[in-house]
């Protein structure tokens, strides 16, 4: 890490965020009242400065995260392919979903209809927590970035300590753009320290957050958002054990594919994703155990920075000290690490084993039949990510998909969770802690819903109206009318 | 009101708390599970329940709530409206929001995409706050629990304190009508007192609460939703000024319309509804002034009970005891009551003199010119409403229906906005304290959103899926698929 770059990134003080804030509360309304063309062009645009200056910000980031070099320059690539998708969203204008009721006096509640015009508008101000495992795509040009200026908000992103000169490059980068785009000062900002993000939290001008990041700190915060004066929306990802359930038929037919799938998403990127497995169900004297067992050592690389992986090692000395688990194997210094234990001992301590990891472990829990499988699926609740490895003729795995869908957002079948893809079906989130929000998602194009409201015109003459609601509709947004399908 | 009736409507006991929960609980998958068509006859035969049984509905409605005999035959009528509009949305799928990524091998974000399917499924058990001031339409076989009926979720209401009777007999007809559609015991729950509220609100199986009423009483239940260990979605809506902006045009060229429109709006309902204007901006000597101050007396009607007609009377003194502050009509018991001030004194003394006086009262305002209106304009914030009386010429208007738009959730356009319609596009709610929750509404077909969340299902086998995502599409719901346009 370059000296210069330290000095440079020390925390924001209080004045300079009620400046920050009060650039942004100014920017709102000519930010948001830039064409959808407009918009669009500033997330192209920043997506084609973080390519530039692709070498660079790689480089800084690896620096300041141990993450190694291609998962780097992938993640990058991620990045500014969703902000490109952001500014595709834009374009498209279903995020607005127009709605339009023309006036009916035979409407049968009972007296006339008048006309109403609805569509989306931005909240305004939004302040992202910046996330440390995923320096560019949780970060400062990241989703929440990208959804909210998609949405029409000016955003404030709070720095993660962890890359903060990378943090301050990306910011530079995109205050560069927007300038050149002519978005408004304080269209966007960035601020730096613990206390300048609580600051910036309960600002009245403040109109949502966005956060990835532990339960402890992510409730905290919440509970914040939800105390102001006037209460703000406060969409934040606090954490998941992302289980996996193996049927006995999956254990027996596929061990060999099962152990390596397991021992791949628990050791890259140190297992330090959100989607991470936490929890592994196999059956009791099953193959897909003497396979791990055979393990010798799977390679970790380094963890993100001394604050992460003392955290992990926390976690990890929680569930390691129950006297009921054992170590399978791993967990030498740079390794991964697989602890085992009965679903007995999970179900009789529920709140000792079942907690995140944050890093590269994973506690395998064994089950003596399909009945304790079951019992111990219906026990998990608010997850991200909830995976099935089974059989389609087999109804312990249709059963396990139905208790699936009731506790996470994402349920997978025959496939691991992490590598998750920026898509339009995506969902990344689920219910409480795993989001504190568990109709939104923080990945794909329905991230840009969390950053807006809705708005109804009643009769309003047509030359007054916003573009997107008048007759003519000279942007060509899809409406629904009277019910009917937006075309 | 009948003796026996009361006698049955005594305050619920914790272990009946306890058994409601539970059965909706339990209930929470079969009702879910049920078809769309099932769920669609449901809400139809609510919807003629009502109907069949109007003449004894209304006869106890109107000795429970002082409200006249057509008020509550239109109100009923709009309720079974209501619920059959539910009906055919739950018919429609659109609510679903299925959307469909295939597996892409080249999905530019550099690495493979899997197959996604993704469509909303309910939350689970939902809390109702029946409101008072609607004993049909926001009460118990109201809009927030169509909606949440409609979203698939069981439905507990705490019955409102001001009409228990009829809460009752129409409970009865709900728990009928549920029983002969085959819907599981526990779907429908009615449960009476404030203990019994909170003890629910706080029971780890309920998922989401619906409440309209006071602000005071609402926040306090929106704090403890939120400081739950695991915190819920609170839809509240907690009150709004509504406020009116007659521009000088307006007031010049259109004072006895624009009066009487006021005066009607003031006094319906003895202005016991969320929408009653609360503020209205006249200019100074302004005809609009004098055709009001002509006004002899204008009769409202009794108050739906005596904690409303105590609430009114302390929030109008709060006002009305301002030194700057005084009668311009009416004001004797029974009539609507008219207070003037000026935008100086408002814009000095906010909180005196700008929060809700639920009943028929309201606080004309003086501008001396349109400075001062816009500032006035700016000054207000979360309302449900904002109307405005103009001409399309005037640039002070343009600038008023811009900044309406930031203030609430419903704009209008030289009209009133009592009289709420139960369409597509309708929005009813806005910004904090109109509502908790500024992005959702709780009229209008949208309101069935607030009891959804997403899941998404990676690459599971078709005949694992739920019908709405399986390949065939067997019940022809509409969907997105990648990224195009629901069909």
């Amino acid at each position: 890490m370059t000296g210069i770059l330290v000095e440079s990134v020390t925390d924001t003080t209080s004045d300079e965020v009620a400046a920050t804030v009060a650039a942004a509360a100014a920017a709102a309304r000519p930010w948001a009242a830039m064409s959808l063309a407009d918009r669009a062009r500033v997330l192209d645009g920043i997506a084609d400065a973080l390519d530039a200056h692709a070498a660079q910000l790689i480089a800084l980031a690896m620096r300041e995260t141990n993450l190694a070099e291609p998962r780097l320059v992938g993640e990058l690539r991620r990045t500014s392919f969703q902000l490109r998708l952001f500014a595709q969203t834009v374009l498209d204008g279903g995020f607005l979903d127009v709605r339009i009721d023309d006036a009916d006096a035979d409407w049968p509640m009972g007296a006339p209809r008048p006309e109403l015009r609805r569509m989306n508008i931005p909240l305004g101000p939004v302040l992202n927590f910046a996330a440390s495992n995923f320096p560019f795509a949780f970060s400062v040009a990241g989703g929440d970035t990208a959804s909210a200026l998609a949405a029409g908000c000016p955003v404030i992103v709070k720095a993660n300590p962890g890359h903060p000169a990378l943090s301050s490059a990306v910011g530079e980068l995109i205050e560069t753009v927007l300038a050149e785009c002519g978005a408004p000062r304080g269209s966007f900002g960035l601020i730096f320290g613990r206390n300048a993000g609580v600051q910036a939290l309960t600002h009245p001008a403040v109109a949502a957050v966005a956060f990835t990041g532990s339960t402890a700190g992510g409730r905290a915060l919440y509970d914040l958002a939800c105390g102001r004066p006037v209460p703000i929306p406060f969409y934040g990802e606090l954490g998941s054990i992302n289980p996996v359930f193996v049927t006995a038929d999956a254990a027996r037919s596929r061990a060999p594919e099962i152990a390596a799938g397991l021992l791949t998403a628990v050791s890259s990127s140190a297992g330090q994703l959100c989607t991470k497995p936490g929890l592994v169900a196999v059956p009791e004297q099953s193959p897909v155990l003497d396979e791990l067992t055979r393990t010798a050592s799977v390679p970790t690389g380094e963890m993100l920075n001394e604050t992460i992986a003392a955290g992990f090692a926390s976690a990890v000395a929680r569930v390691r000290e129950h006297p009921e688990v054992r170590v399978l194997a791993g967990g030498s210094p740079g390794e991964a690490l697989l602890l085992v234990t009965s679903t007995r001992t999970v179900l009789a301590d529920r709140d000792a084993l079942m907690h995140e990891m944050f890093g590269p472990a994973t506690l395998l829990v064994t089950y003596r039949d399909n009945d304790e499988l079951l019992e111990l699926a219906r026990s998990v609740h608010g997850e991200l990510t909830v995976s099935i490895f089974g059989d389609h003729t087999d109804d312990t795995a249709h059963a396990l998909l139905s208790t699936a869908a009731g506790t996470a957002g994402r349920v997978l079948w025959n496939s691991w969770p992490t590598g998750l893809s920026v898509t339009y079906a995506q969902q990344h989130g689920g219910p409480y802690p795993a989001t504190t929000a568990p109709a939104t998602t923080s990945v794909g194009t329905a991230a840009i819903a969390r950053f807006l409201r809705p708005v109804a015109f009643q009769s309003v003459p047509d030359e007054m109206l916003p573009p997107q609601l008048r007759i003519a509709n000279p942007l060509g947004v899809p409406r629904s009318v009277n019910g009917a399908r937006a075309q």
